[in-house]
């Protein structure tokens, strides 16, 4: 396990991959993003878009996926205190996302036992378009402390 | 439909209700959010939250939901450019969710047919206590201009 003492500013993450097909698209809209360029196929392809785009919040939770699995399984994270999220590119059902993480900030806070640590990720299409930036603001632990015996 | 000259500051916009059950819980985060404390609820009896906790991705999904049947069935939107997001307290199972949505600030773009609309929205669970704050900077359109005969 990574504690906030073993990261460091520029330290990056690759994430793995994960493909989001016409299903996932419309299962994930037809429950919480219930808007016809996500429901609907027909509508969608005669939209700004010319076909269906995943909702952006269905992009977000695939981005959670692929952190967890690339971040959260190896670092002793405490939660996450905020976020800013931008989608500069729509997603297409049949894109397998992947991406990058990096560390931006690193704050110690001994007093506390953790660090602020900013993690940035972008994720990409498969033609390497980015469609999502996303600013994370997390709480780490810092290693703990051996104790006397 | 309302278009951005038909929007205020300070204008609310109540949501509806949204109650996450455990099946939800369980679904959203083996899929997307799959770490303990939001998928096994031995495990998570035992953490921190002596209990399961819903993944704060599906509180964001749920947010995207009763924004859609409060705000985007009734404003002319083109699209949400940027998002921050804060979680300030866990969401369990069976709580009902709801909430308001306001508008911040409206910057009007006549040159563009559009106006930049700051919503800021607060979830709370059954007890009142704010379970998400969600800043959107969203793009929405100026009524059509009537075009010569």
């Amino acid at each position: 396990m990574l504690y906030a003492e073993d990261l460091v500013e520029g330290q990056k993450f690759q994430l793995g991959e994960y493909v989001i097909d016409e299903a996932e698209v419309l299962q994930f809209a037809r429950q919480y993003d219930p808007v016809p360029i996500h429901t609907d196929p027909g509508a969608a392809a005669a939209g700004p878009f010319g076909g269906l785009i995943a909702s952006g919040f269905n992009t977000i939770a695939i981005y959670q996926r692929l952190i967890v699995e690339a971040v959260w399984s190896k670092v002793a994270g405490i939660v996450g205190r905020s976020m800013e999220v931008r989608l500069p590119a729509p997603v297409r059902p049949g894109a397998t996302l992947t991406g990058q993480s990096e560390i931006q900030k690193i704050t110690l806070r001994p007093e506390r036992r953790d660090a602020i640590v900013i993690f940035k990720t972008q994720l990409i299409d498969g033609e390497g378009k980015v469609v999502l930036i996303l600013v994370l603001d997390a709480l780490i632990r810092l290693r703990p402390e051996k104790t006397q015996p």
